[in-house]
């Protein structure tokens, strides 16, 4: 189970020996990698860096240390960091294959990152904190068109997903089959991101029913942004 | 070597026991795997998908057959249809494991994906044709404001890289020792549209001498737009 976040804040180092996270509970990438973790039962040290906070406490020079690009998750073992969730989840799934979190085949694998990848690659960088600042900020668009844009990305997005997942036609409860892969630790944060936004999911009803399916594991649950320490 | 393309267009079913290769001259995500192609000697018969004629071969229904998102590049093998070049990448690497686009220990192959996922997800998405689409025609943004959101997040992206490259601190003349990787061939195909689009690389030497050593490589000479049949 996943250890209780410190308050330590960003640039603290990580223990020799022990997993950090530096986490923001409401980040859809930072979420991706506290389920994997939770998958593979893997306890950590959650570090909270609050995005909107301090001007956004990953655009500090102290977490700039950490990762020059300015943004969460960034992964921590052994005096050593990683960036990017999905590095970071291939790693833990290299490192702890206990539980595997990538099928057996590399047709099956490959299958289950192009999943993975269409919601890193192709709904949420569109969406993201950084983009949505730009476009309030720096271009002065009104509300509305600012909702506009994330409705149009995230809703054929998904679209595009399910009907992706709909042609793998793999049996079971989740994305490729029976068990949870990488594939449904992207899926998640991204309907939970979808469902606060008021994105329209009438048109993925599989998506739906894997989200359900997920939410009754542990992994899951505990990994939610309202479960975590640094939630508002 | 590279075959050909044939001016078959989008929808062809690939032929079974041979390689296909969904492609647009400059998509640089379909350069990405034309690299890799390459770089492993796989020869692939490449079906163009011209992104700006009819208006946009890859929305038509025939190709949402291949890749419901809409987008190249796609793979197809066997009669089966992958998507997402990263995706596409690892299968390549783990089916025909000869030149290895991956080093050997888990963390250092998290650090090689951290930098190809940089590029796929922070840099490459918020900049790609549908998105300046959208800014230009849906949110009819002048000429000049699409010029500086192209250029704030290639450039600030691009430079983090670079900060992260270093960091790394490995040696040898591409991003991760003395052998081409996944990162190097994320990497050469946003500088090459970093500079189409007149991005100031000033500050990313490293990156710069990085894609020198990959110019002298004929898999990246055959792979670059310029040497593609379907090329303008």
């Amino acid at each position: 189970m996943t250890a209780p976040g410190t308050a330590a804040g960003p640039g603290t180092p990580a223990h020799d020996g022990s997993r950090s996270l530096y986490t923001y509970f409401r980040s859809s990438a930072a979420y991706r990698v506290r389920i994997a973790l939770g998958l593979k039962g893997l306890d950590y040290e959650a570090i909270p860096v609050h995005l909107l906070k301090d001007g956004g406490q990953q655009l500090s020079p102290a977490y700039r240390e950490v990762n020059p690009f300015g943004l969460v998750p960034a992964y921590a073992e052994d005096g050593r960091t990683l960036t990017q969730s999905l590095a970071i989840i291939e790693y833990l799934d290299e490192r702890y294959p206990e539980v595997p979190l990538l099928p057996g085949s590399a047709w099956e694998r490959a299958q289950v990152r192009q999943l993975a990848l269409a919601v890193a690659c192709e709904i949420h960088p569109i969406n993201n904190l950084r983009v949505l600042k730009y476009l309030s900020q720096t271009l002065e668009l009104p509300e509305t068109a600012k909702q506009q844009w994330l409705h149009h990305w995230m809703q054929s997005g998904l679209e595009s997903l399910e009907e992706t997942v709909v042609r793998m036609g793999q049996g079971g409860d989740f994305c490729a089959g029976s068990a949870p892969t990488l594939a449904d630790c992207c899926l998640v944060p991204q309907l939970f991101n979808a469902r606060r936004f008021g994105v329209d999911l009438t048109r993925c009803p599989r998506l739906l029913a894997i989200d359900q399916a997920c939410a009754a594991r542990p992994a899951f649950q505990s990994a939610h942004p309202d479960a975590q320490p640094d939630a508002a």
